[in-house]
């Protein structure tokens, strides 16, 4: 027996990205129709139940068009990285202003805001911190998203368009550093956490971290149960491969100190 | 028996806008050179001790030259009320990086940052919050802000400048509103306390609210003590005179019942 | 091999009541007798190891003797709904003072008290509280509740009779709409809760939310670990049949954005 | 130059009582007219600019009748102290539903409640508190001034009517006991305090304590500030007297230990 | 396949003594070298891979040269109950300034020190705490964990030297009595606990209490998660024989009031 | 007219000392009997009031006779500033221990404990922290004022003997460098606060920082106000010439960055 799915119209932008391209497949069966978009036409080509509109996020009237009609937004586009300023400043503050003026004119009630843990990076690995703590960005990148979180509050308090801005940990098919034992995000979690905070029943704007049930955490992420999710993953048993394979940390290295890792030490890029 | 001034230069950004021409002439005494900036030549023309540089924030080089020799800054440049979103993109986002970049580049230690208590606008008049409450900005203005006080605490975070965040009320000559018998700022009160974010021996990155001694807050500023600022002014002996002369607000009226006043409604504005 | 009950004689309040009588037959292997009371005498009629004392709760002699010879009590009596405040004050406040006065008179040690969550119904949906989080009751059922609680908070700093005020949510056989997707409490999670209540070595006077492990949850229940409280049902299960089954909420229903859903629109009752 | 007073009919309930009879004539210059109401016909009888109706609160009719017309209540009436639990419970609860019931059907915006300490009177006097601490009631009283505080909480969650909860200390002419050398509220102070609650902008509802600047203070009253409140009055002139004419209390005496003072092991009283 | 133990050398003090001997075994296998030292020779003598290096912990050159070489610590060494004053101030507060001096001239990086639930003794059974909740210790040995926990600190601050300070509730292999039911720590769950201690990438100085997985629980242990920590055990299997084998405690006894239980009336001893 | 005085006899340790020396003429009128205590007979001698008894804290047995007749205590003795820690641990540790036993012994129920500033100074010159912040001691002599504050809560949830515990800053005729422009305590301030710490009628253990009003503060110390203290005087009348003659702080340097000051890098001394 099969149910209607989740959505009509599903939006999810960065489809051709890295996470993106994990996410695609699998928001394919919660909506009749799953726009797909990135900068450029997306391959592979659509498939049945997917149509590609391409999208320059800086531009306004591009993004107003890509928002008609649409039910809900995943949004992943954008620069997820640290980078130079000016590149920055298109993709995550211009762009993420077009989306929320584009939801608001079009009656979008909901958007799923891919956030970072970037935005409190400059927290220690020893210390644990709340959604709510003060922020701490590590670089250019963390500061545009916490410009992504601040004005996703403003068109809620003011238009009630509703967000959960989901500060991603590491999301990668496997763990790839001492690091990622910390916050790695498998993609079925990251999957199934999207999917809570598209369907629960009534989110208001809110921040919950993206992060599987490492052993080691840095994050008391107790208001992702109000979303309902549940992590089924965890890094502890990359463990013992990936201590065998990478060097000790030198302890006095900032990339080894601070929650956000290398990021600390990368920017700011000179344009 | 004359003391030596506080600082060899001081920089005072915004210094042709309404604070700023309030400050012109109050921090002329702290340094040996007050160099003056705004978008265009000042007038009235430069003082003896004063040099001037106009400079528009969104110009990066300009404002690298600007920062060159300054031991300190008084930023309350940039756009100081709601606004298209382009204007306040270059003035208050691009702007406000270039003069951390700037900072970083030429070694100045401190900044006084002109931030905004509408980083916390959609906070309701009968709450009582303190500066490290979740941010709820009332428009594009406040997010703005946002972003330059976040931005600011990576530049500490990163490379040790320091910010005092002065989210500044409603500084006037009188209180105009209702609102401002809440929020007012006398130009004598701002002024001390731009003097003890300059002077204050250590300030890290900090945020304070910036509000006279009035009978009615709505902030719980005690931080502000961290910096030595004790309020000498009081919007109370003008309640009088200002509740004869105004209306009872519409108690279903948005702009009487959030912190951010009119802000609340105004934004954002078509572009 | 048998071990002995729990306790000589267990009072079960409301025992005729929708709860109650969920109760009452797995109440009757805690105690060598059951004393189980309503308004009514009991039907059906008693078993072996229970004894029927019907009482009027507003009636202070019928309830001293009620409470003789009593070692615990399960206060499930009184109106579990909005209604006419006149008969709120009989049953939910002179009632629980009669209980209490008569609990001191003959030393009865420990309270199981059938408190709400409507004590919290006007907090929002998309908030998460803790149970000391300040009471937001969404009608005159939820303040008779919330005396309940201060009365029985007075005779514990009093006269140290200890009391867990259980903040039911809503406990039926199956989820009956989508508002009980969040507040559901199984009928066997609800016995082991109130077994925990009875048996916990110490509880002093603590409140803890009355709640199943749902997937979506508005309540931060750590203290109920104190209890040993864990929950082992679910509304998850039930969630697709009544999604299917029930219209989406309207967004701006009061009902779909408070807690409390239905109740903070019902009352006051005209009397 | 005169101005308008504040009101037009301001209430004020229990106008006999002890402070009632301070406030009279302190609020008659605040109101165009003032009513005054206690059980009986006030004496001295009224004057110019007052009005009297005698009203038992217990009576829902004459409570219904006494709000007509009437712009704000400050609500003294009731009983004030220690008492027999049905003398309470008609005068302290079903008193104030019929008032709340009376403000909702004729509008009556703005309410002042004469709470008490007594909710919090089984902290012990070496703890400083909140407004937002656990209510600890030291006696039925207390309970019961609880349940105001409940209920015009949810009276301003489901109809707007604002309430400032006053939680009133010891206000007498000078002080009588060494408790009171921290509770001491003067009539001038407690007059001030009225008139704040009265007048400041917004209140929403809020929870202050009533107590003059003693030199020695349990509880943290800093949300005074946002009502405007600065006392003027302190017990410490009255110390030196008032301990050289009472005997050092016994460190034992619960009196001695906890806030509530003798409060603490009164009641309850049979009935 | 083999992989190579954690350590090169791993030093564990007080393995003579109750939890010492329960350790010993399980570490062995962490380290190509566990040291051992007790003040005694130990018996059963050294494994393979073992080094018996027996020491006084109040003298501070034996201390010394027991460090050297080591890369860890699991501190168990010193007094585990209330004793005399004299003793407890040789083991636990002489002898644990000699193992931090020791290891700030040896340039050991972490130590695992075995604290004790007896710093937070006096809190009620009632109360459920956090590690950051102000110290109550219930005896000079509590007052003597604290120093070592305070001692931590200071090194850590001032050298780097990363501790953790496990709160041991009651480690044995079953549970003795009622109060263990909450406070039991399984020998395996112990083990496991001072594994994640050694090993969690980076530490700082941090607080937990050590404790099973059991029912109910004082201690709100959410930081052990930071430590990668999750419990196996628990006590409630015990519970049943355990309850039918001891009598109910009396409720006015502090044993069964405070969680130090007997410790609190235990000391101070008189030298 | 003359009063008679606070208490028959009064214990003052430590007199010889640079404090105790401050305050013994102070203390004097506060006592019919002054008992002044020091390692050494006093000089000047004693005078009408007061009797002097010599003791090393260290000899139990000697502060036992010490404590004889005593109604409290204003303990300045001990050392008062890093140094080896055998020195410490025999005067504020043994010495400690050895005071309290006797409090214990003769019924003494109040003590004023000379804590200091330094068990929190390694948190940083720009944060502000209050009395219950977590310990961060920046050296030996922090660690054992830390000791002080942890068995005086103990023998007064043992044996309910009240501490004021004063986190002494820097009390000098003057302000001697730019840390003590926070720190500054008066002698008049220090002295008012040992008063209000004898005579507030009921203090339990707390914690409270001794500090006068000075401009810049980095402690939140609002509970001062439990214990009636309102400092008279500030630092700031003593900042110009205190700046004009001392150099610039080095920014990078520990004395200038952690509230501790110099201490920060002073210990640990080697034995």
């Amino acid at each position: 027996m099969s149910s209607s799915p989740l959505f009509h119209r599903l939006l999810l932008t960065g489809a051709q990205g890295r996470l993106g391209g994990v996410l695609r497949p699998r928001l394919r069966d919660w909506a009749t129709v799953l726009r797909v978009s990135d900068r450029v036409p997306l391959s592979p080509a659509v498939h049945e139940g997917e149509e590609d509109l391409p999208c320059d996020l800086a531009d306004r009237a591009a993004v107003l068009a890509l928002m008609e009609g649409v039910d809900a937004v995943v949004h992943m586009g954008g620069i997820s990285r640290e980078d130079r300023f000016d590149a920055i400043l298109q993709s995550n503050i211009v762009g993420v202003f077009n989306l929320y003026e584009a939801a608001r004119k079009h009656g979008v009630r909901r958007v799923v805001f891919a956030s970072s843990n970037h935005v409190t990076g400059f927290y220690r690995q020893d210390e644990t911190i709340r959604p709510d703590a003060a922020r701490r960005p590590d670089g250019l990148y963390g500061v545009s998203k916490c410009f992504g979180e601040d004005l996703s509050r403003y068109y809620f308090d003011r238009f009630g368009i509703e967000t959960v801005c989901l500060r991603i940990g590491a999301s990668f098919p496997e763990v790839r550093d001492r690091r990622m034992l910390a916050t790695y995000l498998s993609h079925d979690d990251l999957t199934q956490l999207v999917r809570c905070a598209l369907t629960a029943p009534r989110v208001g704007h809110c921040v919950i971290y993206g992060v599987s049930g490492n052993k080691h955490v840095w994050w008391d992420n107790r208001q992702a149960a109000h979303l309902g999710f549940v992590a089924k993953d965890s890094s502890e048993p990359m463990r013992a491969t990936l201590e065998a394979n990478t060097p000790e940390p030198d302890p006095q290295d900032p990339a080894a100190i601070y929650q956000g890792g290398g990021f600390v030490v990368m920017g700011p890029f000179d344009d």
